[in-house]
């Protein structure tokens, strides 16, 4: 077999790890272009066949046909909860701890502001200035807002973090898994040294939920949020999350008190009263057709382990980095996730001078990743539907693409609205 | 003539004023379920078959095939501009002055903040005790948040408002329309009073987009909100909108700081940089499936004069106050709405001391209103899709629940979540 290319026996490899694949079944779930591969489900994930079913339901029966009556009949009333109870068990919240509602960035505001008003006194938020960009933003204007003094401490280095954790701080506020890099906190380890400083910790899951294990009752978190849209595949914009421990639920309020909240929304009183539990989080009418979706999505997880998803998760991850050292060395990538896979979501990214270009490259040759400024190659793996067969794809069309330089074109430089 | 039941003659004259109506084409736009008379379109409007189309679209093509390239290939980052433009010209917006995003929950405390924040050592936030309650609770979680002192000053009846704008009033804010009792404010007047004083106006639209005329910027109104799903037919739990006058756009800033909201949100700048004009009010990533459903639905406006739907407006409900008069008097109804038509949105309200079994009993035979605690019967004139058949049908059925007493079964007594 000495004759074969590297890459046709690396690619026969593949195709039998997916043929020995126990999540195979999965990918079938899900509508996939042909000709793509897709390692961006964790900025949008693909589109679950059941979603695309529920939606089209939820409009043409639910709202075409039930009209108002659908608030009940359908369920919709209850859809935050409902919804919120199927990511409850991907992240190990407890029952009635999370809900479907908002966007991150909006959730953030409300249990940020909950968690700064349970420790009074204490200035500090402690974040890293590489959690992602919204999540700072939030709190800049809860602190203007608030105007009781409070102040954003970021941490440079993500080792630098438990050191910070001081008698002023109120809370700590970080991304579990990163962003750009994939590196991924000790959830229990720094929400334990956090508590023993009186300091109450919100983690936000966007990067972590359906992508790795997380058991938010045994870490002990006290809040959290997340997205709907990357790895739980709810669609563009989905509703996101919010988790709120039992402990806090007594004496835990927020300021976004709108009617959806109200411990009786349809007695229409005129004074707020917070309903009890997690649903006093709660604000406006609910997003119907999105949370659908996202109540469709969610579905795909019905009969998958989560050891399992996370086994597959690594062994893709660890595949891509190895095809990228064997095949792409001297070409220009350095890797920026960290090697050891227990310290890494299920993204791997890489610097490259020329990301941005590298990247447009890439799409064109129908392998989608994608650019985060200044110089990040991003590549998101998914394993309810990216295969062994993917990885060694887009292995061998980067190498491709860097090899020819075919990213110094012209028509890869010009930066577009999103990336 | 004389032998005809008044019933058939008014149904026959109804039919001819249908047959009459400049804009009966509208109602072919829309998918409604048969044998309902459905007058509950001030709280979720029908389904355009537009909307239905561009769902299916937006799901299958852009976000199944498309993916994340759908970002820009599809618009979807431009969707909050894009659609407030469209209900920017039902409501009388200036260019560029208004974005669908969020609820109007979410969307009311931002305005709220940013009209506080341009308003500094004023108290009071003056509205009514009638006002929509959602309202009135996002105003008692920012108070409580910002901690300067600010309070909610309530109007017991809409005719004291002016008395209360003192030099102490930060904002005025009210609903335009009522929503139980369809009382329609003078927008331009009170603003006037208001302003002349000092004061913010802040003005929530969520029963005059798309049922009445409005003219934020002949008004000179301050802030405004609005609803997607009442008479814009968004769907659901649609987006919602915000508007901000253009004569604040330099200096109003607002506290749910989101990277939708930044100068440049996909350089991941570290600190907050708000975007020019209002798209500074955005937050976290936007709804696309819903706000998709509610750009469709736009759409049926394009050939829609908003003089001539407010005359057909008028006459609806003209019809329906005259029906209940001619064919339910004694029977228990006592008008809630202002008789005056230049005072009233587009709904009839009426008190009934078993309103809510009347509504149930109602509803079971076809005609869709609904009830608003603690005795009120709604009904909703949506001029894009109700006949006067419509109206002369609703009249009849009213007339035999009432005559009959057929509210009176058990079946109508128990409450459900929403009604």
């Amino acid at each position: 077999m000495d004759h074969l290319e590297p890459r046709s026996r690396s690619r026969d490899e593949a195709l039998a790890r997916d043929a020995a694949d126990p999540l195979r079944h999965l990918r079938e779930r899900f509508e996939l272009p042909d000709g793509v591969v897709y390692l961006d489900g964790n900025s949008l994930g693909a589109l679950p066949r059941a979603a695309k079913d529920r939606v089209a339901a939820t409009v043409s029966r639910e709202w075409g046909r039930g009209l108002i009556g659908s608030w009940n009949e359908a369920g919709w009333v209850d859809l935050p909860a409902r919804v919120g109870a199927k990511i409850g068990r991907l992240v190990g919240a407890e029952d009635g701890s999370l809900v479907a509602t908002d966007s991150t960035s909006v959730n953030l505001f409300k249990v940020l502001a909950a968690a700064l008003a349970l420790a009074p006194g204490r200035r500090g938020v402690v974040s890293e200035a590489s959690n992602f960009p919204t999540d700072l933003y939030m709190v800049e204007g809860l602190a203007a807002l608030a105007g009781q003094g409070h102040e954003l401490r970021l941490a440079q280095d993500p080792e630098h973090i438990e050191a910070m954790l001081d008698g002023d701080v109120a809370v700590l506020m970080l991304t579990h898994v990163n962003y750009r890099t994939g590196r991924m906190h000790d959830m229990a380890a720094l929400t334990k040294a956090a508590q023993e400083r009186g300091i109450l910790t919100v983690w936000d899951l966007a990067h972590s939920a359906g992508a790795v294990p997380v058991d938010l009752a045994d870490a002990r978190a006290d809040f959290a949020v997340g997205c709907g849209y990357k790895y739980l595949n709810g669609g563009p914009g989905a509703p996101a999350f919010l988790y709120v421990s039992p402990r806090h639920w007594a004496r835990a309020a927020q300021p976004l008190s709108g009617w959806f909240g109200h411990a009786a929304p349809f007695r229409f009183d005129v004074g707020y009263a917070p309903a009890e539990g997690v649903r006093r989080f709660l604000t406006g009418t609910p997003s119907v057709i999105g949370m659908s979706a996202l109540d469709a999505a969610l579905d795909v997880w019905d009969d998958v382990e989560m050891a399992r998803l996370r086994e597959k998760s690594v062994a893709l991850c660890e595949a891509f980095i190895e095809g990228v050292e064997a095949r792409c060395a001297g070409l220009g990538l350095t890797l920026a996730s960290p090697r050891e896979a227990h310290r890494r979501g299920s993204q791997v990214s890489f610097t490259h001078e020329a990301a941005y270009a590298v990247m447009q490259a890439l799409i064109e040759r129908g392998v989608v990743g994608d650019f985060r400024a200044p110089d990040i190659l991003r590549f998101g793996f998914t394993p309810l539907y990216t295969r062994f067969v993917d990885v060694a794809d887009a292995v061998e069309v980067l190498r491709d693409v860097l090899e020819s330089r075919a990213y110094e074109a012209e028509r890869f430089q010009a930066r577009r609205a999103v990336t």
